[in-house]
């Protein structure tokens, strides 16, 4: 006999995320769940992100990792409030572990809370945690390869971050070939390069999450 | 109620490991499981292996990928026999696929079958294959502080392989940091800095690995 518990284990998980999500968007804050490789960039991306929006929203950050406080301690030392979930083992974060972390922020003097996933392309992507927006951050060294072999993950986001942009002259990328699989997977989600690590192409990444920023606190809708 | 079922799959899956060690035991085969985050190189660093190794063993190669037969076709095009997993959206290989895969390689004829999983450092820990021995693979721009932010895999590895080390002047990689942190979870497995592309390095990991194959040619333990 065989026992799918992946079913009822979802739906558990949208039930929480759907109440996350109704939080978030009563306090009219933006919640931006990073997903990505381990050493794609997820940190650096984040405090490239909140360097240029910081005087324009109030931020914090919720850190998922299987162990250690490493980012969030990184995201500390910039003076931006952070919460550190350890999975303990788990490939993924779920919407329980954000609810838990939202009791932990100061919800109604936030714009903008930005989830950083457990570095995995596979695991994060059939759990909802109640975000306005999921990006998959994809690193230049990783390949151009990278939505063929995790096409799921690439077919979800609503932006693709491609980052370490400075660093092409160092790599065989191809980023025609990259921008065709992605499209064949995702008409809809633009393509960011940038490099977090000189800031070059985070201010069109930055306008994009703005606008959705803006709409959240005013109470429109999410697209 | 909650049902723990991860102990029951687990306890099958190393049931079926043992089946797949007893075989390629008998076999002389030394079957090798190469662990990595997306991109950081494990079908590179599997062909500069075989280039090096192929006039001294006959070599096979088990692709595991959630999707796609990217891998399985580079490998082909070298001229060795390669068999695509399609694991279709998990996260891991078990030890049921390589099973099936070995059903489909010629193993009387074979010393060394290099598996590689798929690019995810969380969850293939704790599926045994039936290996002779596990390696990580880590590629230098996903940085220094994995090991504190994955200790499981780095913590069970026979060996690591620190790949894209040509591309050290490129990223801010504190080696002695990295290796710090994996001594502190793994005395015994040693660290080969490489470039696969370049090809530097690679003649050490290679000594290491032929040594075991040897050795299981021989019928002699593994460690």
């Amino acid at each position: 006999m065989e026992i799918d518990l992946s079913r009822p284990i979802l739906a558990r998980n949208d039930q929480l995320a759907s109440r996350n999500r109704e939080r978030l968007e009563a306090a009219g804050v933006f919640a931006l769940d990073v997903l990505a490789s381990p050493g794609a960039g997820k940190t650096t991306t984040i405090l490239a992100t909140a360097a240029l929006l910081r005087d324009r929203y109030r931020i914090a950050v919720i850190e998922g990792d299987i162990a250690s406080k490493v980012d969030a301690e990184k995201v500390k030392a910039h003076g931006i409030p952070a919460v550190q979930i350890n999975t303990g083992g788990a490939c993924h974060l779920e919407a329980d572990m954000i609810s838990r972390a939202l009791d932990a922020l100061p919800l109604a003097d936030l714009d903008l809370v930005i989830v950083e996933n457990v570095g995995n392309l596979v695991c994060p992507t059939e759990f909802d945690l109640g975000q306005g927006a999921r990006i998959v951050i994809l690193s230049v060294p990783e390949g151009d390869d990278k939505p063929l072999k995790y096409p799921q993950i690439f077919a979800l986001a609503d932006a693709i971050v491609l980052n370490k942009y400075d660093t092409m002259h160092v790599f065989d990328f191809d980023e025609a070939a990259f921008r065709d699989a992605v499209r064949h997977l995702n008409g809809g989600a633009p393509i960011f390069p940038i490099s977090a690590k000189t800031g070059e192409g985070v201010e069109a990444w930055v306008a994009w999450l703005s606008e959705r920023v803006d709409s959240a606190r005013d109470g429109g809708l999410q697209t």
